[in-house]
């Protein structure tokens, strides 16, 4: 795209971002109690695409952890609807969901944690970290924090986040 | 991008394809009987996290019917290890797994048939449609075909088709 174009793109993305996020100020939880953490994944089609299954699966909210601007048009208008609650760090939206009492899981391949195998609380959190480097912060500083992982067979490490995301809330709502 | 940067990046792509289709002739089947076929979907990014789930799940093949070329970088190398079959109509597929003793279920959103509700048989193949244009064949002429739908809440007409594929996968291999 020559640059000019690009940059109206980027532009129109903004604005969308910008229109959005003040709609959803207004947004009403799903029919789930559960609620989906994205912590400091890159600002790229996974978010909005996070969003939309968020939305078809009914979550209760959702937690942008050191997420800046992205373009939601991916989100089919999903970043409306599903309500977003926005932190600088871990840290603060570990106490929130503390403090709401829920039980908080991060999904990282390899735990032994099975999912389908572990029961989900009603009350439960996921945390997704970024592709590349995964979670922000250590889970040996937050015991409370479960580690949750998806089975797989081939030879790839892993699932791409927003499939993974979509699968386990997927399983929250078929598991109750 | 420039004109001269796309259309290298382009051709990189379309060499990455052929490379990638030429290995797939010594790819081997994976732990799991189920097959994918993506039907006349859009040769962009759904193609490949496609093959990335199926991959991750172990899936004996993947039919394609009636894609051209995409470019398999985001498929993480799985283009090169699950078999794939390519067919220009959906009929020659159905005709080949029909053959096999496969039961055909078709991605249909709305179709009373839940996932997770009934039982997938251990040779299960799951069709998925265009995105935007859905299946490339009516349904009414294959009665043998049965619709199979995620449940969904949201406001939001549907899942991704990626997401889709890849819960279905999922549930699959969870339910034996």
């Amino acid at each position: 795209m020559p640059s000019k174009k690009r940059k109206r793109a980027h532009n129109q993305a903004m604005q969308r971002y910008a229109k959005q996020r003040q709609r959803n100020l207004l947004a009403t939880p799903g029919a789930h109690d559960f609620i989906v953490v994205m912590d400091s994944l890159k600002a790229g089609f996974n978010i909005p695409k996070i969003l939309r299954s968020a939305e078809v699966f009914g979550a209760h909210e959702v937690h942008l952890i050191n997420i800046g601007p992205f373009d939601p048009a991916a989100a089919k208008g999903a970043f409306k609807n599903v309500p977003a609650r926005f932190f600088d760090e871990f840290s603060e939206c570990h106490a929130n969901l503390q403090e709401r009492g829920y039980t908080i899981f991060a999904l990282e391949a390899g735990t032994a944690n099975l999912l389908a195998d572990i029961e989900l609380p009603v009350k439960s959190a996921f945390v997704f970290g970024h592709e590349e480097f995964g979670l922000s912060f250590d889970p040996d500083d937050y015991p409370d924090i479960q580690g949750l992982s998806i089975p797989q067979f081939g030879n790839i490490e892993s699932l791409n986040v927003s499939v993974a995301a979509s699968i386990v809330m997927y399983e929250y709502v078929r598991s109750r």
